[in-house]
C-alpha cells in the first residue's frame, strides 16, 4: 500500500520587471519568483480530484496582479504580502516565496546597465589577409522612456499596437575594425563602450535599428582609427501584463520580459 | 560621414509545436525557427522611417499562423512557404529562415520521449548514518492525449480555462530510497524508468499531481526494495496559440511551448 | 558571539569517464561525482587549522584513483566504496556520493551515441538568391578504438605523445546545400545521419578531419543531390589521468573528459 | 569526386588568467582564447597525413607559453604575437586570433568583483510556520594575494603543494535569516554585502573555510537582526600552469582556470 507523503505544488521562474514611475527619474525592478505551496491536497494524487488545487497559472497571474500594487525594493515585504494571500484560502496551510532580484546599475535618470557578462573582445586575423578589430559583447542597457515604435507597415498578422513610448532593452554585440591600429587599445575601447551607453540613452530612438544606427555614427565620429562597426542587438521583450483581465485598473509598469523569441536586428555602419 | 552598410531584421527562437491528429495514433512536431530579413530599410536606420520595417512581432504570428496549414516533417517545404510570404513583400528581397527541429522518439500512438540529457543518479551516505538511493534525471516525456485539468477553484486571478484533454509534458526527476540494496542495481534501475515512462503514457490523468502518483505507486508495487521515491515534475507548458486573432480557423493542434514559468510540482510516494 | 553550525566540504563535478575493455567489445562510463564530507573541523573554520581538512584535490584524486578498480555499472557500490574511504579517517564521520551518469547508446562493438539534444536543421533562402540547405547539431558520438593522432611537428611547446589508438568522441555539426532538392526531405536527413555515423564507427582515422572527411565522402556518394557538406568536428577531449603519480599501476582506461577547451575542426568537402 | 574546400583548425575556448603583479598593487586579466588557422592540410584529410598539422595541444600550449611574456591590457598586441607564431610555420598560410576578456572590476590594490550575474535573494516563508531571510547570488570575488592553503593532512592520493600565498577567487552564495525584520531590508541587505566584500579582501585567511568563517562572524557583528548566515562558497580553481615543460623560467604568474571540478564548501555561522 502506498500513500502521499511531503508534497508541494506551484509556479518558479515567473520573471516580472516593473517600472516606478518618477516625475524625471524612474526606478526599475527585474524579479524572478517561484512560491510554493502546502495543503489539503491528497485526494489531487490519489483521486484526481482538483478542488484544493489552485491552478498554478492562477499563482502566476496573482504575482503580476499583486505587483502593480505591492512590489517595490523591499522584496521581503512583497513575498510577504503573497504569502498571506494564499494562505488566507481554507485549503493551503503554508506557502514559500523566494525572489531573486537581478541587480541593474542606474546610468541616467531612465537608463540601467544590468548585470549580465560584459567582455571586451578582440579579433586578429594574419596570414593571406591582415587586419585588426575589436569589440564588446554582453553590454546589457534599458531604458524606461525614449524609445517609440510605429509607423510599421500592418497585415492580418499584425497585432501590435504602436507605441509613442515604450521600454528598450538590449544586450549590445558590436566589432568594428581599425583601419590603424590606435596607440592605446584599451582607452580606445572605454571610448567606443561610453559612446555607445551614451547615445543609447541620451537619443530618443524610433525603433532598435534608428537606435543603433546613431551609436554606429557616433562611434565612428568619436574614432578615426575606425573604418566600420557591426552592431548585433536582440530586441529584449518586456511585454506588457494585461491586468484589465483581472478587473484591476492598468497603470501599465508590469511587464513580462521573456528570453525566447527575441527581435533579431544587426547591421554595419560604416564611412561613406 | 557614416552609412549604412549590410543589414537584416527578423525574430530567432520562435518556438513551435504541432499535434498531427490521427485517428489513433498522433505525430508531434517541435521546432524553433529564425526568420532574418533584407529589405529597402536604410531611411528605417538612418530616418526612424519604419514604413517598410514588417515588425518582428508580425513575423512571429506569421511562422504560427502558416505552420497550421503548412509544418509537416518537410521541413524545407516549411520554410520555402515562410520565404515565399516575405519576399512577396514590395520592400523585402531576401528572406532566410532556419529551422531547428528537436528530436522526440515514439514511444506509443500517442507518447513520445525527449531528446534531453537523461541520466542515471545513485546517492549513498555513509557514517553516522547509512543510506542508499538512486533517481533518474532529465526524462523528457510528453503525450498529446489523456490527460486533463478541470474541477479546479476559481478565483479573480483565474483565466485558465478547463481542459479535458491536453498535451501533457514533463522532464521527470525522480529519486527513491533502498530498504535493501537490490542484487543488480541496474537492472533494477531500468525496471524503474520503464515503470515510469509506461504509466506516464498508459494512465489517463487529471493533473500533473494524479499522474505522478500513479507513477510511484506502480514503481512502489514494482520493486519491493524501494521504500519511497520521490518525484519533481515541472509542468513544461504548451501554450494553445490562438489563431482566431489572426481571422484563421483555430484547429487547435498549434502550441507555443515555454520554458519559463513552469509548474512545479514535486512530492513523495511512501509505503503505508 | 558566534559559532560554527552546519558544514560540509567536498568536491563536485568530478567528470570521469572509464573504458571497460573486452575482447572485441567495450563498455563505456561516463560519470559526474559529487563527494561531500563531515567531520571535525570546526578549528579550520574558527582558527585557520587544517588539520583535519582532506583536501578537495585529494577528493578528486581518489576518485579517479578508485575508479580503475571499482567503477562499474554498479553505481551505488561505487558510491559505497568512496564513502567507507573516507569515513575510515578518524576526523571524518560522515560522506555523501552522489553520482550522476550520461546516458550512451551502443551502437557498435566499440561505438556509442550520446544523450545530448540533437536536432535536424533546415536552411532555405530565398529573394535574390535562392538556396536550400539541411543539416544536424548535437550528434554526438565516441568511440574507444579505431583513431589515431601521430606524424604530426613538434616544437617546443610540443608534449602531447603520439597515439595509435585513442578514444575520440565529438559532437556532429553537418550543413549541406541541394543542387536539386530531393523528394523525401526527411528520408534524405536520415540517410545523411545513417552515413555519418555508420562510417564514424566503421573507418578508422588518424585525425578528426581524416574523420570527417570520410564522412563527407560518403555523403556525397549516398547522395547526389546533395552539392557540398560543411562539418564542425569539436574534438571533445578525453584526457588519460595519469595514476602512477599515486603509486598505482595505470592500465590506461581512466579519463577526465574535458569541456574547455576544445579543438575546433571545421571544413567542407564538395564535388569536384 | 570530392575534394576538399575551406577548413581550418585550432583551439577554442581556451581559458588563461594572468596575474602582473606590482609592489602593493596587482592587475589581473581573465581571457579565452580562440586559435584558428589555415594552411596546406589538403593531405590531412584526404590521406590522414598529419605531417602539417599543427597539434591543438600544441596550439594551447603555445598561448599559455607567451602570455608570462605577452599578455597585457593590449589584447590585439598579444592576438598579433600568437599569429606571427603561427604564420612562421611555412605551411600555415593565414591565422585568425580572438581573445575574449572577462571584466573584472578593481575593489582593493590586490582585489577584485567579477561579472556574474550577482542577484539579490528574499525568502519567506507563511503559515504554519513564519521565517524571513533573505541573500545574495552570484557575487564573483577574486583576491591575487592573503590567502593560504597549508598543515592539510596528507595520503597516497595527495599531491597539493602547500601554498603560502595563492589565488583565491569564488562565487558567494549567502543566505541569512532575521530573527526580526529590518526597518529597511534594502539598506540591510547593502551592509551585508560591503561586509562580506569588505572582509573577504582585508582578512588573510588559511582556506576557503576560515575565509567564510570571519565574513560571517562580521556579518553577525554588523546586523543584529541576523540570527544565522549561511554560505556557499565554491572554490573556483585557477591552476598555475607549468612553464617549464617547454623550457621557460616559470614565474608564477600564468594560470589556468577551470570550472570543473570545483572545490565545495557550505557551511552555517549562527549566534552562540
Amino acid at each position: 500500500m502506498s500513500r502521499l507523503s511531503a508534497n508541494r505544488w506551484g509556479k518558479s521562474e515567473v520573471r516580472v520587471s516593473k517600472v516606478h514611475r518618477g516625475e524625471r527619474t524612474d526606478e526599475f525592478s527585474d524579479i524572478s519568483v517561484q512560491v510554493l505551496l502546502e495543503g489539503d491536497v491528497e485526494s489531487a494524487h490519489t483521486e484526481g480530484d482538483n478542488a484544493a488545487v489552485l491552478p498554478t497559472d492562477t499563482i502566476r497571474n496573482t504575482i503580476y496582479g499583486l505587483a502593480q500594487e505591492h512590489l517595490t525594493d523591499d522584496l521581503e515585504a512583497f513575498a510577504f504580502v503573497l504569502c498571506q494571500r494564499f494562505v488566507a484560502r481554507p485549503d493551503i496551510d503554508q506557502a514559500r516565496v523566494s525572489i531573486f532580484e537581478n541587480i541593474w546599475r542606474r546610468q541616467t535618470d531612465t537608463g540601467f546597465v544590468g548585470g549580465g557578462s560584459e567582455r571586451r573582445t578582440a579579433q586578429v586575423a594574419h596570414g593571406r589577409e591582415t587586419e585588426t578589430g575589436a569589440g564588446i559583447e554582453g553590454l546589457v542597457v534599458l531604458k524606461t522612456r525614449g524609445s517609440a515604435f510605429a509607423g510599421f507597415p500592418r497585415d492580418e498578422f499584425t497585432i501590435l499596437p504602436e507605441a509613442a513610448d515604450r521600454l528598450l532593452a538590449t544586450s549590445v554585440t558590436a566589432r568594428w575594425l581599425y583601419s590603424s591600429i590606435p596607440n592605446d587599445t584599451t582607452a580606445t575601447w572605454s571610448l567606443v563602450r561610453a559612446t555607445i551607453v551614451d547615445h543609447f540613452f541620451a537619443d530618443w530612438s524610433a525603433s532598435v535599428q534608428h537606435q543603433g544606427y546613431m551609436m554606429g555614427k557616433r562611434v565612428l565620429d568619436a574614432v578615426p582609427e575606425i573604418s566600420e562597426i557591426n552592431f548585433h542587438l536582440p530586441n529584449q521583450h518586456h511585454l506588457p501584463f494585461d491586468l484589465t483581465r483581472f478587473g484591476l485598473e492598468d497603470q501599465g509598469n508590469v511587464f513580462h520580459p521573456v528570453s525566447e523569441p527575441y527581435g533579431d536586428i544587426g547591421f554595419t555602419v560604416t564611412r561613406d
